[in-house]
């Protein structure tokens, strides 16, 4: 049986991932949309997230894929009208917001689940139990892509809570959250802000335990998403975002990539449970990051 | 009866504030100092800090009162040593280690204070006393002081990790957590960044709940430091960085300012009860205003 959901901020991703996503579920029916200009065939649209609050009561689930900045306001409301809420990555534009919300979350008894679809890569669970319990010599993130092709004309990435390099490159740090048996904390960083911008578009971040990050927006022709883990048994590579993973140098069979949908099920499974599922740490990386890392300026960079 | 006591980073605020508030204090003697340079008359100095650890057995608690961003190692140290440890404000370089030393202290058994001393000023226990379960309708935070004045010749809180303007700033924060009823969250900030350096001169914040802050780094003459809450039943004004106090425009009585004092008795009460007492929310405050900040150019900063 499915439940109606309703999807909030129809963007880039929402078209790419979360439609589909939510099409090819047997737990949910995508019952409204709202968002200022975008809508999905076939279902209803708003504009108003209060109005649909007040109209659609019998859809008990919202999905936020809102920039960061403004979706602290739609998740208070969602979760004040006693709905269960999802949000896209990062949960928050800042930490103490994302506390917040656990806390109203917490006293509304509803569920809030902080997604990060990269977690849900299909080479990311078999990497993590199999570094379980082993001693991690280091480990290297390489991430880089260029943001033309991935967020055309999306100037908000570029502004003030729209986190630049690090809005792909937190998906690097999800994945290596999830998957070390221990925690590491950044020593340093190196961070390059364009002239005309207020975000950085490339970075170099060293952790502690012989971990680093090279995070760059810049990158055309051939991307790369890959995370190498060192151990005495032999290198774990994740690669093309996680979906790859190689262990000892042979590859291993990991099915099909699905985050998005297994990002669905999971919600699913929250609401049946009555759980929540908050993990700031790749947040915090982010935070400490910019906070910490030295500042260079580059040449300015135009869509 | 008195317990011996290490100091770490002899400098400008170990000898204002550490070295006479152990010396008036009836629980602790300060048995030994750490410090590249600094010393102190009659007190027998070390320069490396693991030396000291396994010389002075006896020595069971220290308090490390260097720079944030070396603060981490000694920590680490000292916890592994079985050594109980007070930081002095802010507890780390980045919120991760923080977290990490709270992990370690927990395994070792040991207690770990992170000290904002602010908290400690004499106005503002009365402070959050009257505003506990009144309704809070907005607060100020004015913070402006001159930073060759307070930090002379101080390069290092330019540096990355140094926090600039955020270094008193987040005494005013570490007060404002204290004393507000409800928690809140920064909205937008904007910073001003020296040409010349990597870390804020000057930070105007907005805060949820209508609170804001305004710091500078900047202030000749007089000095301001100044939160003011607003109620229903009346205006709260901690002024002079929180050891003058009004309620309704009426001065109220709070005794002598004794900040380092109460933090040596407080770090007292914490090692005879076994516990730990380590708040992130100022910290958390300064990432985020780090993170969403608009940051604006201006003159190049020289001391």
């Amino acid at each position: 049986m499915t439940a109606p959901i309703c999807l909030v901020g129809i963007g880039k991703i929402a078209k790419d991932q979360h439609v589909p996503a939510i099409a090819g579920s047997a737990d949910w029916d995508l019952a409204a949309t709202v968002s200022r200009a975008g809508t999905v065939n076939g279902v209803p649209a708003y504009q108003d997230f209060a109005q649909m609050l007040v109209e659609r009561p019998e859809i008990e689930v919202i999905s936020l894929c809102l920039p960061p900045v403004p979706r602290f306001d739609y998740a208070k409301a969602a979760i004040s009208a006693g709905r269960h809420v999802m949000l896209e990555k990062p949960p928050g534009a800042t930490i103490a917001e994302v506390q917040e919300l656990q806390r109203l979350a917490g006293e509304a008894g509803v569920c809030l689940f902080a997604t990060w679809h990269s977690r849900m890569a299909c080479g990311v669970a078999a990497a993590k139990d199999w570094l379980a319990g082993r001693n991690v010599l280091g480990a290297q993130i390489v991430w880089k892509e260029d943001v033309r092709r991935w967020h055309p004309g999306q100037e908000w990435v570029f502004e003030p809570g729209g986190m630049g390099v690090f809005d792909p490159g937190i998906n690097a740090l999800s994945i290596l959250t999830e998957i070390l048996p221990e925690a590491v904390f950044l020593r340093s960083a190196e961070l390059e802000f364009p002239e005309n911008r207020q975000t950085p578009i490339a970075a170099k971040l060293k952790f502690s335990g012989n971990v680093s990050a090279d995070l760059d927006w810049r990158q055309e022709g051939p991307q790369t998403w890959q995370i190498k883990v060192q151990t005495a048994d032999g290198d774990v590579i994740l690669d093309a975002g996680g979906s790859l993973l190689s262990i000892g140098g042979e590859a291993i069979d990991v099915g099909e990539n699905r985050e998005y949908p297994a990002l669905y099920d999971r919600m699913a499974e929250l609401v049946q449970s009555g759980q929540s599922d908050v993990d700031l740490a790749p947040m915090i990386h982010v935070s400490d990051a910019l906070t910490l890392g030295r500042r260079t300026i580059v040449e300015p960079f135009h869509f």
